[in-house]
């Protein structure tokens, strides 16, 4: 059993934080949270508790959208569109990872960043290749933090250096599975099964992915409605399908797996229904929508029709790694859709964002997500204390840590109850 | 004389970088360009060159748009639209400068924060009070960095706390601008005439502005067309003039001196004219725009139409001071145009952006902004190691220290051919 004390804040519920000034968490040695208090209970007084002062510790947060092999992309070539994007910057990049000193090199500097930014949970593309893929895998194994990990199907409309086969691809995320059920039986890390998006994927490779994901029960990752260009592609290669979404579903590629779909910028109608009624979650990606031009999400409107929503950096269309920014892009692009609206939608609040940071993202890993007790322990402390130099509320020093905040303040990182050390790079 | 080796980057067009890897930057004494050199010409061989290795050196900024005394709610209370967010948050944090203690304590946090974001230039609205602005002027005195503050003028329309009479604020303009004259017959701290906006200013106060502006030769800065309320009210407030930009023109704050108008989110038609033809300065204040929700400014088109655009933080509107984090925005909310245009507007470049955040502001200053020869010395060391581990070329490392980079890169700052230190808080 450990004891903190520290000013813990979270989001049971995306409507508002839970506060606790010096309140006390309570974590079993299997590292879920026993509890949270204000005064601790008779039955814990003879246990030590360790004094955080003044800091805040809030859950650590979800990406469940992020590629790896962009990081060396990163915060670069941000001039085009998804489509031009792609085929001038993105393939080229990733294309490399067959080399796996070069993947190895970039991997362990995206794994090492994750850990800076405390992102304790990821859902991440990596390549085509199966090599580059299971390293990325041990490296999450070899750092303590908890991921799934998805290597990418692509077999058409990609370059010849970027195209795996159904067969290749299938008994690649056989392989990862095996070994990932021996060596994480906890699931900390698992695979997904990750169709890159339906330009990039022959019927035959979504009919192996549908198969496969059945089969070994597994979650499923892809893009969804990002841009109008790719949509009325989408439109020319499945002319068989009602709409985007529809491409996926026909292979049990659409919620019949848990599954996430980035983006849905332009997802509206029958497609919107489906989601809905299929339970996929939509991860919203604010950063990359802006960077790329692909539009704003209307998440107002997802979370008043009761579709769970996370959040995602998108790196490399997204230009950061913290979620810090994407929760206050989340906010930021909620705002254009108010003005568009004549003011008519409201804001995402500071509590919604951060709901679906932490809270949204956590769930689709298990009981993940905020300090509620038999949740996993997953946390951050932040030591705000240059932000904090007049009388702010600790809601307050929360709003500024989003806007202002930065690696820096996190001082320590937690994932399933062990404390993590910074990986090596 | 003073020669410095290290990798060149400035605009002195907003069309493309001027990049000069391991060029040569020779400062005179009195702190002016000299030039810069690829290789050293002959006659000064003889000096010592201080060789700043792989870093990168880059014009300091210029916040053409910032409020000293909202430093407090910097990256706080951001869920409202102007008008309400003004009175709520803004008015009532403005309220406490009466007290000469807490502007002191909070001035000298907003001054250590413009140095350590590498801004040597600053735009500064202060509050209504005399001797607060008086001592930020000090202060900035004090910090050698350069500024022009002014007391803000404020008549109708809000709290009697914050409110000024025309004489007050007349006598206020003319001794700061006496006691500056004095203390820096450089110019290197001036004082700017500052009516708020229309709605806080009479007709006789803008009166009243309009002739010290004339008589003591200074510079103007208000707000022009944020927010569409605003707007509507502005009508109704000043139905003599033809449009928002008129309510200044008719007293001479229109371009008659020098002048900058923050936002113009809504600038069009008549406006628009009366800005190109009087040579106004639009600040566009990206951050600030998108988390009061108050539109995107059509910057693109602006600059079509020859406009002179310079770029502002806007804090507290704005939630941070570092101008590269304007930069940033500048590009995302062209790309929101580029969006709504269907792919017709283009975005704003990188050049484009940090033209507009160093060369455009600066030219407001007199000859300051780039590295032309007979230019200010003012420059910012960027020590970007941690970003640059692999074949990126000069342009790239600029643009991943736009998207990525922060106030812990900046190794070195020189204001008019100073090295400045960090100033006490």
């Amino acid at each position: 059993m450990k004891i903190y004390r520290a000013n813990l804040i979270d989001t049971p519920t995306k409507d508002a934080f839970r506060v606790l000034y010096h309140g006390y968490i309570v974590v079993e040695d299997t590292g879920v949270i026993y509890g949270t208090y204000a005064t601790l209970p008779e039955e814990l007084q003879g246990f030590a508790v360790e004094d955080l002062g003044d800091k805040m510790m809030i859950p650590a947060f979800c990406d469940m959208h992020v590629h790896a092999p962009q990081y060396r992309n990163m915060g670069l070539a941000l001039d085009l569109e998804l489509l031009p994007w792609l085929n001038t910057y993105t393939f080229p990049e990733e294309s490399k990872y067959k080399d796996l000193q070069y993947a190895e090199r970039m991997y362990r500097r995206f794994v090492h960043e994750l850990w800076m930014q405390g992102t304790m949970h990821s859902v991440v593309f990596s390549t085509i290749h199966y090599p580059a893929t299971h390293l990325l895998a041990d490296l999450f194994i070899e750092s303590g933090m908890s991921s799934m990990v998805g290597q990418t199907g692509m077999d058409r409309n990609c370059p010849q250096t970027l195209s795996n086969t159904t067969d290749e691809l299938v008994e690649g995320i056989r392989n990862l599975d095996a070994y990932l059920k021996e060596q994480c039986p906890d699931g900390r890390v698992r695979t997904i099964v990750t169709p890159r998006f339906v330009p990039t994927c022959s019927d035959e490779m979504m009919s192996g992915l549908g198969q496969i994901a059945q089969e070994l029960n597994l979650s499923v990752q892809s893009h969804l409605s990002e841009n109008r260009n790719e949509i009325a592609w989408v439109k020319d290669l499945a002319p068989q399908a009602k709409h985007y979404g529809d491409a996926y579903n026909r292979y049990g590629l659409f919620g019949q797996q848990p599954t996430l779909m980035a983006h849905c910028v332009h997802t509206d109608g029958e497609e919107l229904e489906m989601i809905k009624k299929n339970g996929v979650v939509i991860v919203h990606c604010p950063m990359s929508n802006m960077n790329l031009g692909s539009g704003m999400a209307p998440i107002r409107r997802f979370l008043n029709e009761g579709i769970h929503v996370a959040l995602g950096t998108d790196v490399s269309g997204g230009h950061n790694m913290s979620m810090l920014r994407a929760i206050q892009y989340a906010i930021q692009v909620s705002k254009f859709h108010y003005g568009m609206s004549g003011g008519k939608t409201s804001f995402l609040s500071q509590s919604e964002a951060f709901y679906m940071a932490t809270t949204a993202g956590g769930q689709f890993f298990g009981k993940v997500g905020c300090f509620d007790k038999g949740n996993s322990f997953d946390a951050l402390v932040i030591d705000d204390n240059y932000l904090n130099y007049d009388n702010y509320t600790l809601e307050q020093r929360l709003e500024r840590y989003f806007y202002l905040g930065d690696d820096r303040d996190i001082k320590r990182r937690f994932c399933n109850g062990k404390e993590l050390c910074e990986p090596a790079f």
